[in-house]
């Protein structure tokens, strides 16, 4: 099979059979790292980075290299023509007509997916603010896979800061995906936002359990343990006892640490650093004493702070540095592929552990916008072009996800454009929670964000409108 | 015919016959990028970016990747070594001394010059302050001459900011030289500088007409025009009626409007952006509705801003997405003759809408200098080893233009180093306006930019010192 | 011989003959930098500069790409993932496994160690704060070597800031090691550090005399010179008569001016930047007709500013903009070696300038740190993984010298591991002067920054312990 052409914007534009297949491809990279440079010879990537970065950005060009490419580069173009008001889009277009490839870090959500939408050429998401950043997740499930062999069935542990980490969101749906039992243990103040513990309820195969209470046992102190979610790949019929399933987990032994350092650059300015650092669990020799710790495999995306000790470095548990190191043959992999310069074989069973859903889409001019701040659909040269657009992910409560940032709301009233088509007097708006608006078709609903907005377009409050 | 080891400062450092043949190497690159790329290997591009730029530096670094070159580059270099007050032309000697060619970007006017003069290498101007832009004027050029075969004849309306864009002067010189004739369309406060308006009125054969009158028209109040540059190639018999001449132009049909952004970066600290973007004209499809539009080319050499809106992309009319990516083989084909890496063919009739002048250059210790302080020769670290050094491009009134940002200037005194040869009682100054200042040889001329300077100089005032 | 996996962090890690054999190989380099290009095919260089510069870099880069070879660049990181709080150990090891070379640049002193030690590829140190920058050394002595076939037995003078140039540091040990006669000429308050002159007189085979009386003969005036460092390798007598030998040495005229900028950038804030100015002393051609410099190879590093006027620049004496261009095949040689692509012979005879002294190590957790703050060993994100640690260079007076950044300190108190080992009583420490101190064997020393870091360790006053 030929990935050619393709973008990976987000982890879920490949199936799981294309991660295997990636993989493959990627052990061979690792073979024979300097063997591949007929690969891509006379091919142009664009590494173009609205945030530093030395890590991705230069496994990126060395990869690239070692395929026989070129590469050109932007860094830190927050100062560049950008800041004289151009649209991304506009500068999509016109690399893409001068690169064969382009990878973007941005610190807007959801600014990938435009440039991707524009670019005519296969992009690669490098990150996009708190967004994903799916190459880091092949690269630590590649990891994940050279020691355990595969994902499935796996006890894996997050640690640290998992409301701001982007690295931790992509992987959190894609180990769910390939059948991974989770443990959530966040610093104070720093877990797992609600929306990606709602997203993984309903669209995995899975169960989440929230497990607060057991936090109060003493032993756990170290072991900040928040809600787990158990995959169904391993048979146990412990969902009802949610204190027992954890410690039959945790009994059975850690399997993966994946460690991640506060984001300090993401929190809010309001909030003090000092006050965040104080409490923020450390990983260290004291903690991995402890048997449950015994064969785990312990990881971090780098950069580190203080919450993972230089005492570990020469731990043979210790992963992290191979995670970085094989950012190389698996970005090596992903080039080739997306350029066409390698065909893949896609193995047969895909994606075992994911609801197959198909949301409806929402795009209207009804004043419903996407509250975060910090989504490409918001900023002032990109709504020239953009509509924002929504997928309809529920109805009760009517809750509607971004395209580009995922970022999820709850807009309070609607109505529906068949009663309009009619009768001038059935103009009217009703209450998101109401019976009647449940009914109406998602093809027909227009959704206002306030009562004001739907006002604004000549509607009329229903006895539905309040309630 | 072989270019190499030439500089392309400005756009007049090449012929009309060289600019066609570099266009037909260009067709070649852009009928097969991807198998040019035995042209310049082993040979290295240094590109230098004192001030920001994307896609200047990508076309020009993807350009000389594609032809199997390599590039250095060094972008934002305000904060290194230059900032430690080192002058452009050390960094020139020793650039020179690493690369085969230097493409450079400066906020200085002027710059490129100098590093041309220095570097013992090839050097290409990628924009000097609001001084030239060549090779955007090339692809500007080049987006014209592939959809309209030749610029000859055309009507060419240059929109929006004109007293700043680098690239619009650039352009219009060469518009002229290739006998285009020229509507004028400026935003309030934002129209072609003077001197350009002069220098095109002296050096090119067609004809001037400013067209104030006709504005007040009310059906012209989208179209700002407010001035017209009549092409001597096209036969018509107007020119004393300049009303008339422009409407019958106007009524033929506009072949292009080149559309620029305002340029904020380079306006006067005290002039109120909101009150220049207020005027701004902005291009749309109410405006291309015009039936003088009905086959125009709309350009712009992006970034855009709000000047030019996002509706038009998908209009068939709209070429700048294709200015932009001609960026590539235009530039590819101006490396590789630069280089020596290809001859070409000079086609035979050239420049014929030039008139040629040799103009006496003045060059003396004598107290003038540019007036325009973002020249290269009024900078701190430049004045160590930059002489002042004029043209002088009139006598009635005395006019010098300096050599290194084409900028004019007035001076009010002179005096005659022959006189001085002969007695001390004659080393006298007098005003510039006099009779007797037209009648002193240029190589004679001495030029004060005041009485103070002269005196200081020991010249006393002759009875044609004020007059 | 082969000199692949070395790193070139000092200019000491090559021996006298590996320098000339290096020399060998970039004549090769120079004779033909367009046919190198097989040497370092598929293989990638790291090029990281976490302070600006272009000439250095940008000589590296080109070098490396007529190697054949490709370049991965991060310039100015001062505002990326370092920024974050990672450690310089961690960026070597994960950029160690992207690149097969590196090149950084960094303004901790010690820092070009660090990564060396922890990248696993060879590095080579572009410079380290004040500390040391080997590859200028190698291309100024280069430029000597070519111009006059050796440096042994000439006399070099140092100008300018002496005190903060690490070019000069690196230079004059090597100087020193080849046997020339070195004449120090600083601007005032520039002199040479004290260390710089002990560890020369102590190191090397030469003499040291100071000479500030001299400086009151008035004819000396435009040459402030300061003190002399005199070979043994020209065979003289006047050692004990210093004013006569200077005056010998300068008869027979300056072979080489070395020239350095005030480094503007190092001062201590507090320091008046125009009064440093003003008293600088400035190599013009006024000078340069004492007929002490009728056959002066006049050098400089660049980038220049005031210090050596561009009047100079057509002299055939001039010789900087030489080493500038010398900076490619040097370094080409150099990343070729390190590459193990070239293998040299390396001439029998070696370092025969140098006293080969090993000093004992220190390094034990007892308080004593580096007192530069500029150290590596210093910085916040580094100590959690680098104990301070010293070479014990004298025990009379007690000098400890930083492995890191080569600054010395003088510790006032130590100990014996040996007496503590046996009695708990006489657990004591010591005046580090007192008779007692010295006669402790060095493995057993314990030593303390002072005393209450001594009894913070249990430690008690002895009678020896105030003298």
């Amino acid at each position: 099979m030929n990935l050619a052409n393709r973008n990976l914007v987000t982890i879920d534009d490949l199936s799981n059979g294309e991660i295997e297949a990636l993989f493959s491809l990627a052990d061979e990279m690792a073979n024979s790292p300097n063997e591949q440079s007929g690969l891509c010879q006379g091919k142009i990537m664009a590494s173009l980075f609205f945030e530093p970065s030395t890590r991705t950005r230069l496994s990126f060009e060395a990869g690239m290299l070692r395929l026989g490419g070129r590469v050109i580069s932007a860094v830190d173009i927050g100062a560049s023509s950008l800041a004289k008001g151009e649209s991304i889009a506009d500068m999509a277009k016109v690399l893409g007509s001068y690169a064969d490839i382009i990878v973007i870090r941005h610190p807007w959500e959801g600014a990938a997916r435009v440039v991707a939408d524009y670019a005519g050429v296969p992009v690669i998401n490098a990150g996009d603010g708190s967004h994903e950043h799916p190459t880091q997740t092949l690269c630590d499930f590649y990891t994940i896979r050279k020691e355990r062999q595969t994902v499935k069935g796996l006890r894996i542990a997050l640690w640290g800061d998992l409301k701001h980490g982007r690295t931790v969101h992509s992987l959190i749906y894609a180990l769910a995906r390939f059948g991974a039992t989770i443990l959530f243990c966040p610093g104070p103040g720093l877990e797992m936002p609600e929306h990606v513990l709602r997203r993984l309820s309903t669209e995995y195969k899975g169960e989440l359990q929230r497990c607060r209470d057991l936090n109060q046992e003493p032993e756990r102190r170290l072991f900040p343990i928040d809600a787990i979610y158990m995959t169904p790949s391993s048979p146990h019929q412990l969902a009802m006892l949610p204190d027992i399933s954890i410690r039959v987990e945790l009994k059975a032994g850690v399997d993966a640490l994946y460690v991640t350092r506060l984001q300090k650059e993401r929190q809010a300015p309001t909030v003090e650093e000092q006050e965040l650092k104080k409490g923020y669990p450390v990983v260290d020799k004291k903690l991995l004493k402890g048997k449950e710790f015994k064969k785990t495999l312990v990881m971090h995306p780098l950069p580190r702070v203080d919450e993972l000790t230089h005492e570990l470095d020469a731990d043979p548990r210790s992963m992290y540095f191979k995670q970085a190191a094989y950012g190389m043959p698996v970005r090596m992999a992903l080039l080739a592929l997306l350029l066409g310069a390698k065909e893949v074989t896609i193995p047969e069973e895909e994606d075992s552990f994911v609801r197959k859903i198909d949301y409806p889409v929402y795009k209207r001019d009804s004043g419903v916008k996407c509250p975060n701040r910090n989504c490409v659909s918001n900023q002032e040269t990109e709504v020239r072009y953009i509509k924002p657009e929504f997928k309809i992910v529920s109805r009760e409560p009517l809750t509607l996800r971004c395209v580009y940032c995922d970022h999820e709301l709850h807009p309070r009233y609607v109505a529906s454009s068949e009663w309009h088509q009619r009768k001038l007097e059935s103009k009217k708006y009703h209450s998101a929670d109401s019976h009647f608006a449940w009914k109406i078709n998602p093809e027909n609903l227009i959704i206002f964000a306030s009562e004001k907005e739907a006002q604004a377009q000549q509607f009329k409050p229903s006895s539905y409108a309040r309630q």
